[in-house]
């Protein structure tokens, strides 16, 4: 297997998340992208903060140019931002031939096509999965999954930042600018915050978005962008009364005569996917010929979401360096060496919805019941809607965490009770972790 | 730019779909993968049914082993279906050294590690992104967009028969039996339903998403498949008190000492996004370690929808045939042929919530009303809750369609009068267009 050599400009946090995840996880890129990505430098004006890791002091410098020009760099990761020096380094590197990642969403929205000019000047190609909704991977959605179809239209929650507070501000019934005290205090806002709320940030993205869909990059003029300032509570409840929520939705979408973009707060249905979409979640909605509506959900920053974007385009980045064609995933073969043990539903611990069909008879429930407790099942509540003395009713239980396995041996049991009319029938109930902040 | 050929086995329903976009979309194609995929050869049993197009009949043959050997063709799509000749048609291709495009979970699901071991030793590849809910590019956010984390489970609603039965079970209060004839009769479920409703397709899916998560595929009799069929009325409206919502839930995780793998009937929470996933469409929830959740929303089936993920595959095949790095989309560059006009939001029509501060006085109201109406502005409906005379109170107006410059040229002429106490505040309301089926 080869190695293909990285070179970092930027050990910030998102920069931190990178370096630890080359560290930590060149097994995992190597087996899955059958080319190892090797970290070799890393360039930043603070090289004593702690990270939380140690690295080689070799690989640190001060100096960005020579970690781009320093040939065993392969792959060139620009995590600096900003449109200043960061742009400086791209063509740099760009020039050389290298392949540049980078999640600079302010560089790609402002310079995007003279960059991608150079790029194809310079034979090699930019990587920029982390400039759009952190961890989701809209860009290869956009680019390669939903290639064939007409694009009709782009909608998103791009802010983090904006939609932690209009969240904040609903569930809290609280004015605006405590809910952004708040997000600051908490470290979901800057202390300027203006490129988050005033909309800044959602229209670079949104500009990047049409970018691929369109295939034509927006000039920045032609994205107006109107953030969350003038949202009050009371435009909140209101909107509640509608049966809308206020988010942030920046969009993009073909007219008959060119392409509508901008970003704007704008009331949302309750019953669409995007009014769920809560605290620092971003969601893209993808409208293709083809496909029709496709949705995109996750979190839209953060140090490990974006590292996770950053480290996909490493991979696949240095795949391209080499030249090896996408195959299937390495493990997912006859030769795999680790057969992983495979478990049911039933092996795992859950909580559950029993309905039975019990016979309407004084101390039918006390005797189910009884069943169900020596199987070690606790019960959490129980319904019954009709009586019919002497008939079959139905019966629900639910039940306290237990194993699958546990339920199925008691309903076996139940089920041998003369009062069961039919046989119980169960039903997982599935409380996701998965809190939306 | 190269051309790439392409020979399709099976030109059934999601076989005309392709058909149709390998003859309609190339040039699209070819401009977003840099490498122009030809249709060459159609092989099917069946080749004088209307497709509602014509194609070239020196391109059509009953026999699928000479579209495999056919020189002109370097890429094989097998949308034949099922474990049988299928297989057969894939190692054929394969040996050659061809890669192959196929929708088939079945075959993957039963076969796999054989197949990819075949690929490994043809030295070419199986691109399979039809294979898991359809429009959705699910395959590649797992393959490549998540490849730097580990993954920690996989949750979904595979299936969008079942799902649509369910929606319908719910929204209309019919018992199962009803449901599933009404989808027969729409079309959405089969004459002999028990692939979709008894969780066969579901188990098919979330093996290969495991496999693809895990790098292990689990053997067909690791996966336990319980359908709907046991579902009543009374399940889905006793859930419904209790906050949730049955769905179909495919899904797979890492247990201390294993995998858990399996599909089944579950309670959703009502505030979770998978609950709100109605009607035929398909959403995956992938939990990263890095990522944290992220979720894929599309419809999982049919025609256009699949055939564009048959088409992204066919577009990346031929990519890696003409060994092209993955670079920038053509279009987003300097040298981009057509620059298309941009609009922003106030020059598309919409419904608006408008927050004005009035006088509360007699004739205010009418006043406004009449500069709205001057504007082309019909208004749906008021609102005010407060009322406080001679003081300023907040007054809601929700506007029917019309042009957002409109809307702008109104507020500007209503703050001007000096019955306004702050500047009026406008958003747009997002009727999104996306119904659930």
């Amino acid at each position: 297997m080869k190695d293909i050599g990285v070179g970092v400009l930027g050990w910030g946090t998102v920069g931190a998340g990178v370096v630890e995840g080359l560290l930590q996880r060149a097994d995992r890129l190597a087996s899955r992208a059958r080319v190892r990505p090797v970290l070799r430098r890393i360039a930043d004006l603070d090289l004593d903060r702690d990270r939380g890791y140690t690295v080689d002091r070799a690989m640190l410098t001060t100096d960005p140019a020579s970690v781009i020009e320093d040939p065993a760099v392969g792959v060139v990761v620009e995590l600096i931002g900003g449109t200043g020096v960061a742009g400086e380094l791209i063509r740099h590197a760009l020039r050389l031939g290298k392949p540049v990642v980078t999640a600079n969403k302010a560089l790609l929205a402002a310079q995007g096509a003279e960059l991608f000019a150079a790029a194809k000047a310079g034979g090699t190609g930019i990587y920029f999965e982390a400039s759009v909704g952190g961890g989701i991977p809209i860009i290869r959605a956009l680019r390669q999954g939903l290639i064939a179809n007409r694009v009709r239209s782009v909608y998103g929650i791009l802010n983090g930042t904006s939609n932690y507070i209009l969240t904040r501000m609903e569930s809290e019934d609280i004015p605006f600018d405590r809910a952004l005290r708040k997000a600051q205090a908490e470290g979901y806002a800057e202390a300027d915050p203006s490129l988050d709320i005033d909309g800044h940030d959602s229209a670079h993205k949104i500009a990047i978005l049409a970018a691929l869909a369109y295939g034509a990059a927006p000039p920045p003029s032609a994205v107006p962008a109107e953030g969350i300032r003038r949202i009050t509570s009371q435009d909140i409840a209101f909107a509640r009364e509608l049966g809308y929520r206020i988010k942030l939705l920046a969009s993009t979408r073909v007219l008959a005569d060119g392409i509508g973009i901008g970003v704007q707060p704008a009331l949302v249905p309750h019953g669409h996917l995007l009014a769920s979409v809560g605290g620092v979640f971003n969601a893209i909605v993808v409208d293709g010929d083809l496909t029709g509506e496709t949705l995109y959900y996750g979190r839209g920053a953060g140090r490990n979401p974006t590292a996770s974007a950053v480290l996909s385009d490493i991979a696949d980045a240095a795949k391209h360096l080499h030249g090896d064609p996408e195959g299937f995933p390495s493990g997912w073969s006859a030769a795999s060496e680790s057969v992983p043990r495979w478990f049911g539903p039933d092996d795992s611990p859950g909580r559950f919805y029993l309905r039975m069909l019990l016979k309407d008879r004084p101390g039918i429930l006390a005797r189910v019941a009884q069943v169900l407790g020596e199987h070690g099942i606790s019960i959490a509540s129980v319904m019954q809607r009709e009586t019919a003395a002497g008939r079959h009713v139905p019966v629900i239980f639910i039940t306290h965490e237990i194993a699958g396995r546990r339920v199925a041996e008691a309903i076996a049991a139940i089920d041998r009770l003369d009062c069961v009319g039919a046989p119980t029938v169960r039903f997982r109930i599935e409380d996701f972790s998965f809190a939306q902040t």
